[in-house]
């Protein structure tokens, strides 16, 4: 089970890189997304709307209490890698956190609380450098768990096309 | 040379995104990005400082005509990739796409017209589920050419570090 925590929403500013954040973590085979800060209803819809029409079963929730929200996970045994670009490399970390069965990753925005870097099991970076909490996310789902082939109850499906576009509807 | 053409950046809506797709450009490697839609010089503003600040020589430019832009660089011997959720699978293309010298990467946004799927030697996909042009082009540059290591004339950099920041001043 993978679950992902995404720190500190704001409307209006983080609606699409929390968006991208859930449809990228849905798209590699993630279980759900958790986010703190203010709660958005339009964005869940948003993503809602996504696994409705694509399949799946990938959740969005508001979380009140981030750090309690961690707490109580390790305590039910999972893993926490918390992702910053101050971390140490992910890449030595890839083929011993494959082998977890319960792993949630903390996704920050601008600002992380300190407590975060203690909560975590690991701080690992996707390189050193300023980039995209996206990027990184990406990049370290697609190294743990690859892209989803199958997502059930689909409604529409998108075939691989040399040009152009082929949506199948279901 | 890895360039990359964002299209049809539009103000406020994809500031961050185009940020984005920028700061991840630079981290794996690319040499620059050119976008076109609506110029920014927020946007511009924000990759150069990052620039500035952690090193490197990656620019950004604006470009009026990005259909001239990828016709008049393939001319100059680029090889055209257009990242698309409809194209066919990259990952059978990476083997092929690294022994690239000249490449263009074109990341749309949500309406990208059909001219450049005809433009581009190839569509090719990071998954066929909606996700994010950001995740797409991270994990794309991922498998070309890797992060980067150096970035000459950095003033600021960050070392690796388990737990909290490590950021040195050169």
């Amino acid at each position: 089970m993978i679950l992902i925590l995404r720190l500190n929403h704001r409307i209006p500013r983080d609606e699409r890189m929390s968006t991208h954040c859930a449809l990228v973590s849905r798209a590699f085979g993630a279980d759900g997304m958790h986010y703190s800060g203010m709660k958005d209803t339009g964005l869940e819809n948003s993503v809602n709307e996504i696994t409705e029409r694509f399949g799946g079963d990938f959740f969005i929730k508001h979380t009140e209490k981030d750090r309690e929200f961690v707490r109580s996970r390790k305590k039910k045994g999972f893993f926490v890698v918390h992702l910053t670009m101050y971390g140490t490399d992910f890449m030595e970390e890839v083929s011993g956190l494959k082998k977890k069965r319960k792993l949630l990753i903390i996704v920050g925005g601008e600002k992380v609380e300190p407590e975060f870097y203690e909560l975590a099991d690991l701080n690992l970076s996707v390189g050193n450098q300023p980039h995209s909490e996206v990027g990184a996310l990406s990049v370290f789902l697609h190294e743990i768990s690859g892209l989803k082939k199958k997502f059930k109850d689909a409604k529409i499906e998108v075939r691989p096309c040399k040009k152009g576009k082929d949506i199948v509807r279901l």
